[in-house]
Parts: structure tokens; sequence; C-alpha cells
């Protein structure tokens, strides 16, 4: 099942993609793709669903973030082994653990902004895991009970900011638009194995990111009973899980986002994102009218 | 005016404390203290209420968390430059920040339960802000105008997780109950200078940490300035900003927190914490029965 988030920013309607592709609005049935109704038996009600009998939403509508009210955004760091080489990290003995400010999260289309004062905006494909249950010291053979579905998140980051300007890494994570999330929502059952799955990440259509889910070193049932371990994990929060090589800080010389670029990335069976890359002055002038931005 | 959220846990109710102390019960007016509640405008309405025509709610009756929905929970390490001393570290030359869960966040007086596999749960009595308006690149000078209230916040931190586990300080500081908020949001109005108040907390009746917001190294406008330049700021975010000396990690030897001790802590004009610390076993049996913790 793909279930995704349609309509304006900040006034998504949920909605389920039909066998043909077609979105199917889910309103009249559920409020929101969020909170309880990640539950299993939730998620199992919606199943017996026969998209086809729900009103079509109309094609080239804006897809939103394809999971509402997220509160809890963590993120792995260095989770690749070629990526943490790249960036000439050793291979972490733990799984690193940051955060990225829920206010960074967007639609899988919408606009990535540069921040102000940035020059070193970069990109990352990631695979996220969205919790719909709550997780406390959850064992790795029992941590995909805990899963609602995957989606494509690219961990937008600016590289100063993370690395040059003292502390965590949070500083270069969680500016507004560096979490696009979607298009869709997937659940478990359409994955035949969550941990052999290609990713990819195109600048102006050229590869950039190239990898597979495969070569992760900490996997998805070990990072959902790692993090369980330190805090409680509640339906709706993300974890997305590292990237693999190909990032702007790894290249000779690095090369970074510049307004007019365009991103897209995808993973096999979750669906792909595009982004055009703007520059502050335009996204700041929607801050001033109080427009919603994400 | 000073606010507060009262009732069973997961399910509190908005109050005001009138003048005699009394809590007064808000919820026939709004809903939660949280979100679109904490703008200016709506915050000046509700003082125009006269609390002593509200029903009074028992005393006696639990405290939450003084604000309710919280997404992003962030902290601000080594901010008093004797803290710094004395857990070893340089002044930081910019704020150094961290997420806690906002999973771990309780009313003032719950439980604080050490975590499975702890010998190193550590106490820490801070200033928090609580957000009351959408901030992005905000000028220090204006930083308060986004301001809603401040509260007591007790940032209980595991030391192990925190420093010894790899990565970021967050394995350390998100354990369930490791948030203790309130029990007041106080407005600005009623605080003379936010940077002169003496904060305090006790174990077991034995002072440990005293200090006042005075030797804050970055204070609280250029906290929510600098913030806001890394992440859009939003309406019940809560920012807690470092700890005075005197905390377990800091004494020779270090001295940690154990079942039955029990913590005392609180803030000039912000009122007063207690906590009593428990095994984490007492707690577990709560979640596996699915009961609410927080």
């Amino acid at each position: 099942m793909k279930l995704v988030r349609w309509g304006e920013s900040g006034a998504e309607k949920p909605g389920i993609v039909g066998r043909d592709g077609t979105i199917r609005d889910l309103s009249g049935l559920i409020r929101d793709i969020a909170g309880p109704v990640l539950a299993a038996e939730s998620l199992a009600n919606l199943r017996t669903i026969d998209p086809a009998t729900l009103p079509a939403v109309p094609s080239g509508t804006r897809l939103g973030p394809c999971i509402g009210f997220v509160r809890n955004f963590v993120a792995i760091g260095l989770n690749y082994a070629d990526h943490a080489a790249e960036t000439n990290s050793p291979i972490p003995a733990e799984p690193i653990i940051f955060n990225k400010a829920p206010s960074c999260i967007v639609g899988p289309n919408d606009d990535v902004i540069i921040p102000k004062g940035s020059a070193k905006t970069d990109w990352e494909v990631e695979l996220a895991i969205i919790i719909g249950r709550r997780a406390s010291y959850v064992h790795a053979n029992e941590a995909m009970d805990y899963v609602a579905g995957f989606c494509v998140c690219n961990d937008v980051s600016e590289r100063e900011f993370q690395l040059e300007r003292g502390g965590t890494w949070t500083k270069g994570k969680g500016c507004p638009t560096f979490g696009p999330l979607g298009p869709w929502l997937v659940t478990p059952d359409e994955i035949p194995d969550v941990q052999n799955l290609s990713l990819w990440l195109d600048v102006n259509g050229k590869r950039m990111q190239s990898g597979s889910t495969k070569t992760m070193i900490f996997d998805c049932r070990q990072i959902v009973s790692y993090l369980s371990h330190f805090m409680l994990l509640e339906p709706g929060d993300v974890i997305t899980t590292g990237t693999p090589p190909g990032v702007g800080l790894g290249m000779t010389p690095p090369r970074y986002l510049k307004p007019g670029d365009v991103v897209s990335l995808g993973i096999e069976g979750l669906g792909e994102q595009r982004q055009k890359v703007v520059a502050f002055d335009d996204w700041t002038a929607k801050v001033a009218a109080g427009e919603p931005t994400n």
C-alpha cells in the first residue's frame, strides 16, 4: 500500500495510490497520514479499501510530505561504509545519531532553499523509516513490527553549519526545506527486502549517488532497536538511515548546490523526488508574508 | 501570567494560576497550552480573564508538562562558564546545540526513570524558553518578541550514553522522563530580568547546584536569534538553555542518581519541581501495559 498526502502546503489531505498510479482521496475516511492512523490495525483497515471506489485527485496536484505531524526526526550518520570513507571518517562502532528539526520537512517536489550565508549546501539520498507503534527497548528481531512504512528522504545538509560551527551536526541538518519526504509512505508488505534496494541521486541529470541499502553498516532492524534503547519512539517519528557515497562534500574539489540546480533522487519501489534549488531571498518573502513554507 | 497543564498524563487540561496560587480550569476557553494559544494576541486575551471566575482545580491534582505537543526540544550545551570548567570543556565560541526527544517530556513532579543499563544518570537545572511565534533569521534585539514564556527544566542526562557511545549527545538526553517541564509557563511580563534569576537543585535535600542566569555565556536573546539562523522555530518549540555548575559528573568522585533519590529544583519566579528517582523495572511494566508514561 502506498499512502500519500496531497494539496496545499500546511493543509494536506490523505490519499492512497491505486494500482494504475492514480491518487485517490482518503479524506472521507481518515483525517491525515499521521499518528494513530499508522498503527497496524488501522493500516489493515485501509488495505481492505478498493482505491478505485474513492474520488480521484487531479493529476499534477502538489504532493506534501508523505507523513504528517512528525515530532521526532532522527537521522543516522555515516551508515554506509563507502560514504564514511569518502568523508574521511572511521566506520562507526555504534550508530551515530542526530536530529533534523521537524520544521524542515517539505514535500518531495518542493523547492530546496539555500540558507542565508550558505556556500556548502549538499544532497543525500536516504531511506527513511516511519514508526507506526510506540517502541521502547525493542529487540532487532521484532523491530519491524514497529515500522509503518518507508519513504525516500533527501537529507539536505549544509556542510559548514554541520562541521565548522561547533558542537553537533544538528546545525547543518534542519534548515527550512532540508527534509523532503515522499512521494509515498510504502508499507513493508510491498517491499520484498528493504536491505536490497538500489538508491540514486542526480544533479541536473548527472548521476552523483548510486548505491544499495545492502551496504548499510547498521540495517533498519538494528537502527530501530538501537534507538529504542535511548528514546521512546512514537507513531509518526521518522528515522532517516544514512546515505551512500557521492555527496558533494566527498568530491575533489567539493561540489555544492547553487540556485537553478535540479536534484532528482529515488529508491527502488519507493518512488522519486525532484527539487529545484532556489536562493534564500525567494523564500524570505514567503516567511515575511506569513505564507506556509512547508 | 502563569499557565499550567493539569490532570492525567496524556490527557492534561489547560489552567491558569490565580493570585492566591489556586489553579483555575481554562478548559472551557482553550483546548490546550500549545501551538497557536502561545501567540501574543492569544496570550493577551487570556490576560483579560479574571482567574477567580473560573472553576478551581482541586489542590493535589497532578501537574503535566506546562506546554503541550512539543515538536522540537532543543538544548544548549555548556552555556555557563563555570559548568564548562567543571566538565573540563573549553568555553564554546558559538552555542552548542543538541536535541532531546520530545517523548522524554514529563510533568514537573513525575518520577524520573533510570534507563535500562544506566549507571550515570545525572541532573541539570535549566531555564527553558518556550517559543510563541514562528522565528526565522531573527535579530537578537527582537528575539524576545518570539518568546511566549519561560519554565523550569530538569535536563536529565545519562553521561555514558551522552559521552561514551559515539556521535552526538542526543543518546544521553532523550530517555523517557528525561525532560520534566514546569510547573508553569511564566509569561515574560512577570519576569523583571530573565538574565538575573537564581536557580538551584537539591538531591535528597542537599544543595548540589546553585547559580544565576547572569553567568550564561549566551543569553536568551542570543540563543533564540542564533537558533533561528539554523532552523525555523515554531510555536511550542522548547529551548533549554544550559546548566550552572554542580552536576554529578563534575564531582570527585562523580555522584549519580539512584532509585529512591529525590531531586528538587527551582528558578526564582518560575516555581519548583520535585522528582522521585525510580528504577527502570517499575516503568517497564507501564509501557508493557500500554499505560501513558508521560
